[in-house]
């Protein structure tokens, strides 16, 4: 494998946890930096040419063009055997690879985009009504690594990478003090932090434009 | 295989979507009831002992327990070979899953569900910002499907059965009418709607608590 290309920025959870996997599977990848403030994934252009979907991450690999983190992590542990997990645990995988995107990444990343990412502040009733499905969600998470360590198995996975990717951002970003709200969640980041190769998010992808972060 | 047993609501659309493929498929399965309006899956009780996620639809096969329609419909094409997909079109398949359980179904489903399955009426700014949601999403895959009969490949798939749940349900309740304003989403449900077997959700699932539905 000559490498990966990520196209990426710092602000983008689910460029990180790409990012992230890559650099604690040891394989070598490049970021390509991404206007997103530009709007280049709003152009028709950009679309047809890189995601239709509209979407970063986008992993360049093996000649051919990835999108959509679950799809791209699910991928990658199947093609490099790095963080996978034993057959007979691959549909509980699979199912939290699920609740995550549909829930648990999802809700809170899109309460910290309309908290802090937006260029003009959003409704209060809004945040309000993400902040509520970001509780359930986190609840659930937290309850279930009472007694794990990592969300499936007894290793890291690439579904830890997956659900782990948002929780890293400043608690300035997320308005969510992990440490004193969800404890089993944050002693769970502490283990993935732990892993040789981990840096937070910003420090992880500084390529690609910086995202104004409102002060709340 | 002896048969599935269902628990699931005609007001779930992730619930419809097991059911119809299952139908479809010409496979034996039987619907079983669950008390939503009963607050049933925010009980620790039923948690503990169907599904910690607190979600239905939660499918029994095989003597398991199988939750997340996503991973359930990739294991159901998997298992049984009912609307697979070729193997160079796995990756795309799977994209689109993810897509459909972060973005397309989910948008599409929360707005309908704070639109007219609340008990009380939600804000306005939050209908409006899920609004907006679903047409951002709604908008690529009607263009994805202006020059495509099904999301992947030629023939329909399990994708096409996560994606197109939700969009049989009567305008009254999503408050999108997909003939005016997304004609290919629309034409590709009316292919799905000409499978043998197809019928709407309210029909294939009559089997547990109605949900009250608002008029807007």
């Amino acid at each position: 494998m000559a490498g990966y290309r990520l196209h990426c920025i710092g602000a983008s959870g689910n460029s990180y946890k790409i990012a992230l996997y890559l650099t604690c599977a040891n394989l070598e990848w490049e970021p390509v930096g991404f206007d997103f403030t530009g709007g280049m994934m709003r152009d028709d252009g950009w679309r047809a040419e890189t995601n239709a979907m509209g979407e970063i991450p986008v992993l360049e690999a093996d000649g051919i063009s990835l999108s959509q983190s679950g799809a791209i992590l699910t991928w990658l542990a199947d093609t490099t055997g790095h963080f996978a997990v034993p057959d007979e645990l691959r549909f509980e995988a699979q199912r939290w690879m699920y609740f995550d995107n549909h829930k648990f990444t999802n809700n809170f990343a899109m309460h910290r985009f309309q908290r802090v990412l937006t260029a003009e502040p959003v409704h209060p009733a809004v945040l309000e009504f993400l902040r509520n499905r970001l509780e359930a969600s986190c609840a659930i998470v937290d309850k279930h690594l009472e007694t794990r360590r990592f969300v499936v198995g007894d290793a890291p996975s690439y579904v830890d990478f997956s659900m782990v990717g948002y929780y890293f951002y400043p608690t300035a970003e997320t308005g969510v003090d992990l440490a004193v709200e969800y404890p089993h969640i944050d002693a769970w980041r502490q283990r993935i932090a732990a892993l040789p190769g981990w840096k937070p998010p910003y420090e992880m992808i500084s390529v690609g434009s910086q995202l104004p972060v409102r002060t709340v």
